[in-house]
C-alpha cells in the first residue's frame, strides 16, 4: 500500500508542445502488459541528463552518455521495462545499439538521436526484437496527452504510475512542467532504479540545462532511499521543447527563471517522494532531517546512516519508538569526531533525546503517538555547526523481502 | 533456525585455569531467565579489547576504555543482558559505575579493576540496582566450568548460545582456550552488537595483547555482518590468565607463539562464524570472497557492499539466482575506477558471469542449485590486482524485520 499516493488524474498531466508519446505491448517479459514507451521530441529540443554512479551501469546508460555527448540533437527516447540490459557486456551493448537503429530508421533520424533506457531484471538477455517488432505500434499510438499511459508503461514493481505537472506564466506565456518517473526499490542516491523524464516547453538558454538536471536531480531524486541499493540503470533526463513562446530564461536566480526553476523542483521532487511512498512495502514516510551540522555534506552522511539503517526501519514499519537506533545510526554515520552529548532528537514536535540522552521530559506514549502516523519527520541536531540536509525514505516491512524474494517469479 | 549450528557441548568447554564464571537471574528485562554473568579473574592476569567505532558508544564501553586505560590489573568483568546502557548520557555512566563499585566493593578491589558491558534495548534506563542485588548470587555460583552458563547469560535476540574451546600443547604444558560470545542483529564491522570474551591460561608477554586482540578481531568479528548497523556496545576482550605454566610466549610469528595465536584465531573466527549463522532470520551462511583487487580494502569495500544489499540478501533468501544484484552491488561499492568489462563472478564452482556479462556457459539451473545450500560461496574476481578479503554474512528474511519489529515487545 502506497502512503498517501494515487495514480494521477490524467487530465492533471498537461501535454508539453513537442513532445509526444506512444506506447505499445512488446512482451518484453509479460505479455499483455504496455511496456514500451517513445518519447518523440520536436526538432530544436535540449536534452540533458544525469545517470547512475554504479560502475557496474547498464548498456543503455553507456549509449545515453555517448549519444547525448555527440551533441544537441535529441529527438527521441525509447524506454522498456521488463529487462534493465545491465550485465550483459558487449552483447548487451550491441542490443542496445540494435533498438537506437531500429527507431531511428523509423523516425529519419541518426542513431544517435535515440535515448535508451531499460529497466526490469538484470543480467538476462534484452529481446531487443521483440522492442523493435512493437515500435510501429508505439509510433501509431503517439499523441501529445500520452503522459499517464507512460507513467504506467514503465513501471516494474511500482504499484501506483508516477507523475506530476505545473503550469506558470512567463512572460505572458503559459508554459508547461510534466514529468513521470517509476521506482520501487534499489533506490539509493546517485541514484535509484529511477526513471524519471521531465519536460519543459519553455524557451531556456541550452547552456543552463546540464547545471540544471543535476540541480534538480540534488533536490529531488538524490534525496530519497529505500534500500540503499544503487542501481545499474538510473536516469534523469530534462527536455525542454522551447516551443511555449516565451522569451527564452537567460537565467535562474531571480524573476521568471527563478519561478521556472521552482516549478521544476516541484515536480521533480513530487516524482522524487512519489517513488519513496511507493517503495517496495512501505507503510511509512520518513523524513530525516539533519540540523547543525558543519557542512551539508555531514549532515547527509548522518540523514543517510538513519535512512539505511534496517534497524531504524523495522522499527518504523513496527511503529515502535525503539528511538536508541536512531542515536545509534548518528553514532557510526562516520564523523570521527563526533561529541554524543551534544546531540538533539526529536520526532515530528517531541523532544527525544536531549545531550545524547533520553530527555527528562519523554514518555513513551509521546513516541508511540507519532510513530503511529504514516508520515514522520525524524530530526537530529549535531550541534557542531549551521548546515542542514534532509532525505526522504521509508520502513521495511515484511512485504519489502517478499517483494524481493519473489521478484523474478 | 540457526544455519549449521547447535548449542555448545558444555564439556567441550575447557576451564581456563584462572578464571571463574559465575550468573544469575536479575530480573534487568525479563524475570526468570540468566541475564548476569560474572568473570573473576585471578590476580596477574592480562586484558586487552577493542570496542565499537560507534561515537555514540555505551556508557560501559566509555567505561572499558578508562579502565583499561589506568593500567593493568583488571580483575572482573560483569556483563548483562537486556539493557545496552546506551544512548542514556551522563546518567547511564553515572549508573555503569555504581555496578562498578559494588561489584568491587564485594571483591576486594578497586572499581577500576572491574569492566562492565552491557546488551540489550537503547536508550532505556539501566536498573542498577537489580544488578547490585544480583552480585551476591552471581559470585556465590563463580566455577571453572561456567562457560555455558555465560554464554546463555549474555544472550539477547540469539536463539543458540555461542561458545569454542581449543587445547594446544606449548613447551609440553597444556594451554587452553575458551571463548563465549553473542551477536544476532546490528552486526556489522567495527563491530557487531556483539560481545566476545575469549580467556586464554597460556603465559604470554603481555605487550603482544592490545596488538593480538585487534589482529583477532580483524580476523574474525570485524568480517562479519548481518545488516550493516553499527552497535553502540561492541566489544571483545581478551584474556591472559598466564597460569598454564609454560614458558612464556615472547613472539607470535612462527613456533610456538603461532600455534597460540592460530587456536586464538579458530576460536575468535568460530564464535564470529556462529554470530552470522545465528543471525536474525538467517537461514543462509554466505562466504563472499573478493579476488583481484588493488588492496585488500577495496577487497572488503566491494565484499561489504554484496554482503549489505538487502537485494542480494532477499535474493539469498529466496534461493533466487537472481544474480545481476551481485553485479551492481559490485557496481556501487564505491571503486571510482572500476572496469566493469573485467569482473567474473563464481557461486561456488558455478562461473556466472565473465568479462561484465552473463558467462556463456552459464544456465539458471547451475545457479539454482548452488542458491538451494545452506553455505554458499560468492567470489568475485576483479582483475585488477593480487590482493584478496573475504566476509561472512548471512541473507534477509521475514524473520529479520519480524524479530526486529518485534524487539521490544
Amino acid at each position: 500500500m502506497p502512503v498517501n499516493l494515487t495514480a494521477p488524474d490524467p487530465a492533471a498531466l498537461h501535454p508539453v508542445a513537442g513532445v509526444e508519446i506512444g506506447t505499445a505491448m512488446a512482451g518484453i517479459r509479460k505479455a499483455g502488459r504496455r511496456d514500451l514507451a517513445v518519447l518523440r521530441l520536436a526538432e530544436g529540443a535540449s536534452v540533458a541528463g544525469v545517470f547512475t554512479a554504479n560502475r557496474f551501469c547498464a548498456a543503455p546508460v553507456l549509449l545515453c552518455r555517448e549519444h547525448l555527448g555527440a551533441g544537441q540533437g535529441i529527438r527521441a527516447l525509447l524506454v522498456n521495462t521488463g529487462n534493465a540490459n545491465a550485465g550483459t557486456g558487449e552483447d548487451g551493448l550491441a542490443r542496445a545499439r540494435a533498438t537506437c537503429v531500429a527507431l531511428a530508421a523509423r523516425l529519419g533520424i541518426a542513431p544517435w538521436q535515440v535515448l535508451p533506457f531499460s529497466t526490469g531484471v538484470i543480467m538476462e538477455t534484452l529481446p531487443h526484437e521483440r522492442i523493435e517488432a512493437a515500435l510501429p505500434a508505439a509510433l501509431a499510438d503517439a499523441r501529445a496527452d500520452g503522459w499517464a499511459l507512460a507513467a504506467e508503461a514503465i513501471m516494474t514493481t511500482d504499484t501506483v504510475p508516477k507523475a506530476a505537472s505545473r503550469r506558470l506564466a512567463i512572460g505572458g506565456r503559459t508554459v508547461t512542467v510534466t514529468g513521470v518517473a517509476k521506482g520501487a526499490g534499489m533506490i539509493r542516491p546517485n541514484m535509484a532504479t529511477m526513471l524519471g523524464f521531465v519536460a519543459t516547453d519553455a524557451a531556456i538558454a541550452p547552456e543552463l540545462l546540464q547545471p540544471l538536471v543535476r540541480e534538480l536531480a540534488d533536490a529531488s531524486f538524490n534525496r530519497i532511499t529505500i534500500d540503499g541499493d544503487t542501481s545499474t540503470n538510473d536516469s534523469f533526463v530534462l527536455i525542454a521543447t522551447h516551443q511555449a513562446g516565451n522569451a527564452p530564461v537567460t537565467q535562474l536566480a531571480g524573476g521568471e527563471g527563478a519561478a521556472l526553476r521552482a516549478a521544476l523542483t516541484e515536480v521533480a521532487q513530487q516524482l522524487a517522494q512519489a517513488i519513496v511512498r511507493d517503495g517496495e512495502g512501505a507503510t511509512k514516510f520518513i523524513t530525516v532531517q539533519v540540523d547543525g551540522g558543519r557542512d551539508a555534506a555531514e549532515c547527509r552522511q548522518v540523514a543517510y546512516a538513519i535512512a539505511h539503517s534496517p534497524l531504524v526501519k523495522t522499527a518504523f514499519f513496527a511503529s515502535d519508538p525503539n528511538l536508541g537506533r536512531i542515536l545509534a545510526a548518528v553514532g557510526y554515520a562516520g564523523i570521527a569526531d563526533l561529541d554524543q552529548t551534544l546531540i538533539d532528537l526529536f520526532l515530528d514536535d517531541v523532544h527525544v533525546a536531549t545531550r545524547g540522552g533520553r530527555h527528562p521530559a519523554y514518555a513513551e506514549e509521546q513516541g508511540q503517538r507519532v510513530m503511529k502516523q504514516p508520515e514522520i519527520t525524524v530530526r537530529v541536531d549535531l550541534h557542531r555547526g549551521a548546515a542542514s540536509a534532509s532525505v526522504w525514505t521509508c520502513d521495511l516491512s515484511y512485504d519489502y523481502v517478499r517483494i524481493n524474494a519473489d521478484y523474478r517469479s
